[in-house]
């Protein structure tokens, strides 16, 4: 499938008058830096301008490229792949107007022209495709920087818009799959394959309903052994279900059955949107960690919201060791707080915060660190996330510095370090236990 | 009370060095433009600018204030008191160092030398108040802008973090107020005043335990029957509630009761830190709304994530008549499924939205009304944030943007028309719920 995700060569079948789907295609491919051959293909032949480049409108495909990213009428669609079939391994089918409002005959005319072929489809009625690392931006959607997440989605438009979020949370992609109507390629072709790819750290899925249930939990376990998958399933409610019904066609069938397959093999479930992200910034820090959390604080308020929220999920606040507590004891002033969680008082400094880090990081009983800092006026922020980074420890810290422009220069600081900040003391704790849900890995590695 | 958030005139007690206490404080005051008279006071004299002024720092109070805001050492707090208690109305104590450090005979002999003076004290142990429709910030906390937000918080830097989380929404206050060690005027006392305060539209309150449970409960009834009272409840957990009592002294108490009470007058209680907003964002547009929601969206997946987050809330899809049905299938394209979740694909433009907000809007099933947009990149979002702006509705109507460049100017333009919008469709749900909990009003009005 490396094709698709990796192409040297493309070529883009539809129109390329302004705002038609396969010019904003094309546009996209161009300005996202692709450095591999793109060939527009249009019978009426013409010209394009896209990206400041000028580039001329084939009338038919004349040589062989690695794929083909097609948004011509549904009913063109078969016959196109019967013509290039030979030319291509594999297709993107953008169009719409197949088994989702109810053309089924015409879904499969397409799939057995593409088997006749040999041809790989990814589709109909999908969103396109992103290889980030090859810079191949095949999708209309708006472009994302280069990381470690593959994103695919069952829903074209939650695509874009996990897209857009995920761009204005700083995360980094590997992929993007929009695979619509997924009459040949699925979720469980697409889980085993960025389970391998070398350049995705972690997979993000979106489905409403799958293909096949008994192949889809075969490449969730592997995919799941390989590396962390995080998944929003929608459609768990009685009236979810039927409104993906109506939306994807998918039977989303019963929720408990997913459920138990996801818990089987750790994949880390999300309740909701915004989850995904901060699920997907977790595993781009670590691999793994443990139930058992210290917090460290300088603002009390905020260790007991934690607190609440670790408790609520099932995490330990866990029992410092008496030689941690006395070496706390030892250097803290006397109105910390030196249990779990720590409370370093407004006036904590880097010194205060280091060393604190490094004491809790040595302690046998704890198995991740949850650090707060809602910086005071008179302590710049960047002193306290230098703390962080500087502490020596090989066990998961999450961060949580709270909030507005004073935290922005310590943020960011973080940010180039490798931290990513959570906004706030719950989402912190949220992130811990993804970590604890990875059990299958022992080791606390920064991945 | 009013004078402590209407003062007309104020004293500053402190250290007026850069980075001080006292000093930050009164350099808030005068940033913010506070137009009553301000004397900044130390028995060593001096001067100091701030804000580009030059102010002369009295030795001693000579003249009537109505507030006095303190900043000096812990010991020296009730002698003040006593000897200026004859000029001022309240004080405001952000000393630290009294029963939070176990020195409970200091605090005493404070609330002594106020009752005897007849003075109002809030704090100590604080980080002061804003009466912000007065232009008057007297705390160090970061300046916000004017609204019907009062926010009540019990922890100092809770209540600074949240300030800035507030700013970065977007929220507008009326009040903030970090209470401290409630030696005196407590949150019933704050919950009171609010109430009847008539730039709050709505209250928050951060608490971990209460002072008077009685008292609160009291306190609670008369609010809630006023407005919205939000109410985040830290010290929940068994580990919460421990690390609450190390924080602020508070015995947290059983969570059940304060549930109980919490339910029964209707306040909205949240469970996170990010949800206090997004409640004070619903309040500020809407009084409330009944469980039986529509939702209306151009993009299939996020109308499931809604549809099983209010499932999850008890909410209620409601069941659309059967001439809304009609109403809508007349003049949406045969794709657009005129179920509930409307669907009205990803073409849908300025008319689409606007006649199907305002048929639902019309349906007796339908209490409140959802609208999704993810917006394809060939119709403007400002266009859908026009037909929503448009759209003749009587009904609550939370909007759900999703995301990234391509929806700033629809967002910018909905805000500019009193619609607040939320990041995904899970927390515009949340929205939705809060409404429904307000049933003690029978009117949905735009508030």
């Amino acid at each position: 499938m490396e094709f698709f995700f990796y192409p040297s060569s493309v070529a883009v079948f539809g129109s390329f008058k302004k705002g038609a789907i396969a010019y904003e295609i094309l546009k996209n491919i161009m300005e996202g830096g692709f450095e591999g051959e793109v060939i527009p293909i249009n019978p009426k032949g013409g010209e394009v301008e896209v990206a400041n480049i000028r580039l001329k409108v084939e009338k038919k495909l004349e040589k062989n490229v690695d794929i083909a990213i097609i948004a011509i009428p549904a009913k063109l669609v078969p016959s196109l792949i019967d013509e290039i079939g030979d030319k291509i391994k594999g297709a993107v089918v953008i169009s719409a107007g197949f088994s989702e409002v109810g053309n089924i005959a015409l879904e499969n005319e397409l799939i057995e022209k593409a088997k006749e072929k040999g041809v790989r489809i990814i589709g109909p009625n999908c969103a396109g495709i992103f290889g980030v690392h090859a810079n191949f931006f095949g999708s209309f959607e708006v472009r994302v920087k280069k990381g470690g997440l593959a994103l695919v989605s069952q829903s074209g438009a939650f695509g874009g818009a996990a897209l857009a979020m995920g761009n204005e949370e700083g995360i980094g992609f590997s992929a993007f799959v929009s695979y619509g109507n997924a009459a040949d390629l699925t979720e469980s072709d697409f889980l085993r394959y960025f389970a391998d790819d070398k350049n995705t750290k972690v997979i993000a899925l979106y489905i409403e309903g799958v293909k096949d249930g008994r192949k889809f939990i075969e490449a969730l376990k592997y995919a799941t052994s390989k590396k962390p998958v995080i998944i929003l399933k929608a459609g768990k409610s009685k009236s979810g279900s039927k409104a993906a019904q109506s939306h994807t066609g998918s039977l989303a069938g019963s929720y408990e059955i997913y459920r138990a397959a996801f818990h089987q093999f750790n994949a880390i479930e999300v309740e909701e949107m915004e989850e995904l992200f901060d699920a997907a910034k977790t595993f781009e820090m670590y691999k793994n960690g443990g139930k058992r959390i210290a917090i460290i604080t300088n603002s009390g308020g905020p260790g007991v919201l934690a607190t609440d929220k670790a408790e609520k999920l099932d995490l330990e606040i866990a029992k410092l060791s008496e030689k941690t507590i006395n070496a706390l004891r030892e250097f803290l002033p006397p109105q910390c707080s030196v249990k779990n969680p720590v409370d370093l008082i407004a006036d904590a400094d880097y010194e205060r915060y280091k060393k604190t880090i490094e004491i809790i990081c040595e302690d046998d009983n704890v198995d991740s660190i949850l650090v707060i800092c809602v910086p005071p006026i008179f302590i710049p922020s960047e002193e306290i996330a230098k703390a962080i980074i500087d502490a020596k420890c090989d066990k998961p810290v999450i961060v949580n510095f709270m909030a507005g422009d004073l935290v922005k220069e310590g943020i960011k600081l973080l940010d180039r370090h490798g931290f990513k900040n959570f906004l706030t003391p719950e989402r912190a704790v949220r992130a811990l236990k993804w970590l604890s849900m990875r059990k299958g890995f022992i080791n606390q590695e920064k991945s």
